[in-house]
């Protein structure tokens, strides 16, 4: 293992990346040599294995056929694999709307429990910054739980700028 | 003009309305007799009436292009018409991003200041979560602006629900 704690172990090619996990795709750091991480915009996910993640971060279920007309409409869904040849494992999520010009906002961010503590969700974010940017938005949103408030701050996410402050309405 | 100061004084016909004012076009109630307003989902907006409209609420130009672009990609865009049966005046305005079924985010509020005050602005708001509930979006969001933050607290939307606080990011 690395030093400092972020190494490529295994380093797949391009071509590999591309089949695999689709346009756009590339790797993430990890954190051992035994690991290798992919984030993908548009590898097929497993509605299941995506609300056993959200499930397992501490966010309640959402019926099925919602969450796939939810991510039909989304502008940008990120997802990151621990990779295998055969059977990659959704380990890492994060889904943005928004028109993709003014304005973007993430939601459902999420790191396995196992996978936390390594810095992965700081590369979630880095990634999905950075594809929203190419994309030619100029402001990102998000809306941030009190436990990760501090993780947003440091990454240098403003809060409440000018004073603004986020207002919910639950049409049921 | 009536004691409640809210009527509809000209009333138009339904095929009046949607031939002007497009498909889910509906009459606004208005402060006075002289005055017919009209909420449409489809009528094209002139962008430099529209920019205009939001430069006299107090917020910064926005090249056109990149206004038309994000009007494209939004979920819903609804504007308040003074009716005349030659050249309607937009004298309102807001627009939504989001999936429409899990989130949807809402922008550019706006009510020219000639006609602030009369209960427009909730009566905006009403149209739009109606739309949305149509659409079968769940919870609605927005940033409120120090200035308006009770206006949006007076009917009846949670201010950071469960200690939410927002986030934002510039990209450039």
């Amino acid at each position: 293992m690395s030093s400092k704690g972020l190494i490529s172990s295994c380093s797949l090619t391009p071509e590999l990346l591309e089949q695999a996990y689709g346009l756009g795709a590339r790797q993430c750091p990890s954190p051992n040599e035994q690991l290798t991480l992919v984030f993908s915009q548009s590898r097929a996910l497993d509605l299941v294995e995506l609300e056993q993640l959200l499930e397992a971060v501490g966010w309640s279920r959402r019926p099925l056929r919602r969450v796939r007309r939810a991510l039909d409409h989304s502008l940008l869904k990120v997802s990151l694999w621990r990779h295998d040849s055969r059977m990659p494992r959704l380990v890492g999520f994060a889904r943005c709307t928004g028109d993709g010009i003014i304005d973007a906002t993430v939601w459902d961010v999420a790191i396995h429990p196992l996978y936390q503590g390594a810095g992965l969700g700081k590369h979630l974010m880095d990634y999905i910054l950075e594809a929203l940017r190419d994309l030619g938005t100029e402001r990102v949103t998000l809306f941030a739980d009190p436990g990760v408030i501090s993780f947003y701050e440091r990454q240098g996410w403003l809060l409440e700028p000018g004073g603004h402050r986020c207002a919910f309405w639950y049409t049921s």
